[in-house]
């Protein structure tokens, strides 16, 4: 390694030690901090915050950059360099350009516009008017394009947001995929509508939480999540967070009367935490901006992948629910696997994203997608995003939210400043499902192991092929390196397809 | 306020801040991270205690103490300044003289020493083999002596030492007060052992976490710790911590054969948080250092007064202990209030110090202060320390430790370099029975209040006479305002001798 990438790999470390340190923060705040502490915490954070964004600024930054011949137009640098060397300076550049390019006024007013957002966000889902939220709305979207004009000057907002967030991606790439997947997700749902509904009453009697979370520790323990490394807590709203190099931390929710719920929530967030500690690009790169995931629709596709199509599986199942049935008692008694697995798979479209089935849930990504894109461009104006939203909601759905607070309400994102994050949602899946087609040609018979209860060769190839390179790879580099194509929508819905069919009888 | 103590509060507010910080990484290390982060969680801490070291000693608080007519000799500053402006000026040039004095090296090897120490005498009391924990000993007294020669040239080293813990004192002094201690604890002990010993097997039987947990809330109801600015957890070795102005938490552990060490260890810790919650010493000084503890003393006088003169007393068992048997189960069945009060006043000496009665704790203490003066000072070499431990265990408590892991090996203290730190333990008992005898005095009927389960006006007492005004006053300052004399350690021997006349018949 050379002498100016080993001092641009300590100054980095001081970065990322701060971010751990901040996630150590939050994550107490979710988890144990007492309420009144609030106040105080907030500082605190923001302390933190302030100081990593003072370090990542640093003109040596910048300056050993330049020296290694990185460039907006060149991030990789001189070509003479090693790949990890260059892969490394192309991840610096972005990060030190996007934390060089905002004013310091404009991120303290991102920053207010977000918490004061939430906070007006908070009060109006609660009393699902969307007037009182409109204000704050319109102060995000403004300061978001403001954002926009200082990242990618000339460039079209929405593009700007969605690369920080899926580099390398644009509304334009995005949009082919989601207007492909939409018509093959209206279909598929079209084709269930005709046929008798599944009965998912078996999951949803009465569990309680000691049996829930005993659960939870033996799937922990099935993914191989190594608790030496990480934990799991209960929060409103179940999150991963990575608080140190050795210590991503995985949370839940029990809900006593849908364990279910619970169980895959532990999975997904399982699934991101074997992401974050599978990353190891290289000797000398721990710690670093190398060792983060290569984007958040590749992070949603590890979630998503035990998730769905390990967690939702009968592969996964056929050798496991005895020991499910044990473990659940009586909120099990007398159902079978076949009747478990309906149930869990239950296709139904409902108003709340983050309660839809697989086939559902891609339209409420392409609507918000739709929509935030519209607001940035100006084509909405966010006194129109109620009716919008519930025009788009039948279109694609064919619902009527009764509410605002179970329609534009219902998610946070916006009111944090999340603009361009959505789609990741959507990628996720379409990524799981091309790498998995990928791992069943590359491991023959795979399935069969799983089922005999072992995922240890799963997770070794989604080691060697996903999470080890870290951030070195971008998510079109990722896919195609790992798949040997490009992104491709259609191994997501044929495998809805096949696995659909079979179960409504299509 | 004047512009200077404004600017000062700020600079001091920040080193707040990272230590509050710091609290929160530790806290978080001794309750729930995950055995693999150790490592980096150390690199964490050190940042943000450097980081927190270099903002202390920054410049520009010493040109404001100095402009405001702080010194050395003179650390109140000049005379027309309102009396809490001083006093804050005093606690800010003993902490900016502290932390200037010491020079970076000599820091960096304390901390070396400490951690290594630590892991030294870890090793050392697992195998009772003092000779493999002596050369680290060594090493740390000859750097405690380097200290306290940068802390106070030309002063007795243990001088210097104590008064980072009890400002205000010195050996003479609290060698004085515990010569008087001595003899009246030596003379309690005879008598007691010529009596006939009292039965606590009836608070050693099989009590299940669960209940103990209980218990552990309720108490802390009982003790008015408010959990919207504090929480319980356990741990191996109980202690409370201050994550924030509104975020002191304790904790405490469940021992299955013991329930009344967690029962006790809960009042103690709920002690040291009523404290720390309850400082106030004026408008603008919150989260500054004036905002802190008088002393380590002090702290302790308010965890013993919770712990034995309220937790071990019969006027606060006869209205409770209905609840408590309920609470304790299988535990308590069949136990009258008289002999579970007896059995949590049993007195017998014992080798271990933090499992020593009211009586025999104070003796531990001695030894321990009169051996590290002797260390310090040079009359005794470490290799002599065993012997001399043993030796003055007879003398002492009439018992011979069988190896040094129950002998001198038995406490972490010297080997964290916390010299000058051990008299607090007993002084906190001299000045919470002073304070306590003070109350009494001013609140005819209190006994019977908390009788009848009401220990708000005791809070309340002690929030104005000792909490609220945080580090304002020295300790001797404040146990001279609160009870209207100096230090006497009349007060606890008058106690021990009543409460234990009546309870072994003397």
């Amino acid at each position: 390694m050379r002498k100016e990438i080993e001092r641009l790999v300590e100054l980095d470390r001081e970065v990322k030690l701060l971010a751990h340190m901040g996630a150590v923060l939050g994550w107490d705040q979710e988890t144990y901090m007492p309420p009144m502490a609030i106040g105080e915490r907030a500082e605190q954070i923001a302390y933190l915050e302030g100081l990593a964004h003072e370090k990542a600024v640093s003109p040596e930054i910048g300056s050993l950059l330049g020296a290694l011949g990185s460039s907006a137009e060149n991030p990789l640098g001189d070509p003479s360099l090693e790949p990890l060397e260059r892969a490394y300076l192309r991840v610096l550049r972005r990060a030190y350009d996007r934390e060089t390019k905002l004013p310091g006024e404009l991120v303290t007013e991102l920053a207010r516009a977000a918490s004061l957002g939430q906070a007006a966000w908070v009060e109006a889902r609660a009393a699902s008017d969307f007037a009182r939220f409109r204000p704050s709305l319109e102060r995000m979207v403004s300061l978001q394009r403001s954002k926009a004009a200082c990242l990618g000057p000339g460039r079209k907002p929405y593009d700007v947001l969605l690369d920080l967030y899926e580099p390398g991606n644009d509304e334009a790439s995005v949009g082919a995929v989601f207007s492909a997947l939409r018509a093959e997700l209206a279909s598929l749902l079209d084709r269930i509508r005709g046929r008798p509904q599944v009965d998912d009453s078996v999951v949803k009697r009465p569990c309680p939480e000691g049996r829930q979370a005993a659960i939870s520790e033996w799937l922990m323990g099935e993914l191989a999540y190594d608790r030496g490394r990480g934990r799991l807590d209960t929060v409103a709203h179940p999150f991963t967070s990575t608080l140190g190099s050795d210590d991503v931390r995985i949370t839940t929710r029990f809900l006593p009367e849908a364990f279910a719920s619970g169980m895959f929530s532990t999975m997904h967030e399982a699934g991101h935490a074997l992401y974050e500690l599978g990353i190891a690009p290289g000797p000398g790169y721990s710690r670093t901006s190398l060792s983060e995931a290569s984007s958040m629709a590749i992070h949603e596709s590890q979630s998503r992948l035990w998730e769905n199509l390990v967690g939702r599986s009968s592969a996964f199942w056929s050798s496991r629910y005895t020991r499910l049935a044990e473990l659940a008692g009586p909120a099990l008694e007398g159902v079978g696997l076949e009747a478990f697995l309906r149930a869990i798979n239950k296709v139904e479209p409902s108003l709340i994203r983050v309660e839809a089935d697989e086939v559902s849930y891609g339209l409420h990504v392409i609507l918000r997608f739709e929509l935030e894109s519209a607001l940035l461009s100006g084509s909405l104006q966010v006194a129109e995003l109620p009716g919008a939203w519930n025009a788009k909601m039948r279109e694609l759905l064919d619902l009527a939210p009764p509410d605002d607070a179970r329609g534009c309400l219902q998610d946070v994102h916006w009111s944090a400043g999340l603009f361009g994050y959505f789609p990741s949602y959507a990628l996720g899946n379409l990524y799981a499902s091309q790498l998995w087609d990928a791992m069943l040609a590359e491991l023959p018979g795979i399935e069969a192991r799983i089922e005999g209860a072992d995922t240890a060769e799963l997770l070794a190839w989604l080691r060697s092929k996903v999470h080890a390179s870290g951030a070195a790879c971008l998510p079109g580099e990722l896919v195609e390196r790992a798949t040997g194509s490009p992104l491709d929508p259609g191994h997501f819905t044929r495998y809805l397809r096949a696995k659909y069919a079979a179960l409504y009888g299509l």
